[in-house]
């Protein structure tokens, strides 16, 4: 079967989530990001995205792109070069693959460590994680939740993996370690452009990743202006 | 302008720098890659692509898709997550972003420092170091490469920076510093089902990526089974 970025290996309830038909959210009002689920939003230029953790061990997946041509997308590897850094730091701006400002940094509390080296979870991951049956993961949750808001993704880029903690030894390897943040953690973050944005909690629950329970939890987030 | 993944945003010789019409090469001939400019070729399951460096200090950013669905390439985060390190090692085999294998390290010199963080430069890149004029670029090679043998890339991954040398503090920044290989240094790669393979002599002479003199060399390469 060819493969096409936009189509999912299987289904949740992240299809059936949409905060509108077009993604457009009310400005204020808190949304759930069910366990395991993602969802879109679209967001306008100097928005503030304020996301919350409530567990504090749960991973969000987070992507952007440019709402008027998707092949403009928040890019880790451009934001490492601009920044020079590998995880990005309090008021510090991502950029896109275009070099251009998508995100600021703008408050997270401490400690906190993200990451931006790690790919999404997908389907062929918990295939080779020893897993048969399917597996809910960020990156068909990255497709269903823009599908449910009637946008087709053209790439699965990096994430930006919010809270994930993956530190990295002299030696260049990197381990899969729980997070470090404490209940009702947020990361606030300013938004540059019109852009469309995603959020997955992801459901690994093999790896520490989302806690030594590995217990998948939800997430929270409003808009603001 | 809208932005599309395949238009380059400039143009220099590697639009005429074919190896043949389709790509497909002469095995066992050694073809040059010129200084600042890339070359496409095609390569089967089991070929061996093999790159020297006759200065040593040249950087070669690698691509690979798959022959028959472009959407397949290779993947440095996924790769980075498979191999639970930054920065591979001889003997290892990167993968995919549908996680399934491209292309082995079979050797490589020592020492040689390769990278997996640091996006292709482009037309961008240049222009916020400076740069007024168009300057040649990797990501346009890229697509002047494929370009010049009929196919139509949709998307620009993140390359595998051959011999790059990105060293990582302790605090997780990075700095641009030059080769640590030398004269007449060779990678060789095995490669995994039949793929597009894209090399660019990376034209940074801003940064001492290319050495401390700045002064970008060329590269070549041969293909056998």
């Amino acid at each position: 079967m060819t493969y096409h970025p936009h189509i999912p290996d299987g289904s949740n309830a992240t299809i059936h989530s949409a905060v509108s038909a077009t993604g457009t959210p009310v400005y204020g009002e808190t949304y759930r990001i069910p366990a395991r689920c993602g969802v879109a939003v679209i967001a306008k230029d100097g928005d503030l995205l304020n996301i919350n953790n409530p567990s504090g061990y749960q991973v969000c997946d987070f992507w952007a792109f440019r709402l008027n041509n998707l092949n403009e997308y928040l890019s880790m590897s451009h934001s490492r070069t601009h920044l020079g850094k590998l995880i990005p730091e309090l008021g510090d701006t991502l950029v896109s693959n275009l070099r251009s400002n998508m995100v600021t940094l703008e408050s997270s509390d401490t400690p906190i460590s993200h990451d931006t080296l790690i790919a999404a979870c997908d389907h062929h991951r918990y295939q080779q994680l020893g897993v048969h049956a399917y597996h809910d993961n960020c990156t068909d949750n990255l497709r269903m939740a823009t599908q449910a808001i009637g946008q087709k993704i053209p790439l699965v880029p990096d994430p930006f993996n919010l809270w994930m903690n993956v530190p990295i030894s002299p030696s260049n390897t990197v381990s899969f370690e729980p997070p470090v943040s404490s209940e009702n953690s947020r990361v606030l973050l300013r938004i540059h452009g019109d852009c469309l944005l995603v959020m997955s909690a992801c459901p690994q629950d093999i790896t520490p990743v989302n806690g030594e329970g590995k217990n998948p939890s939800h997430l929270e987030f409003s808009i603001s202006n």
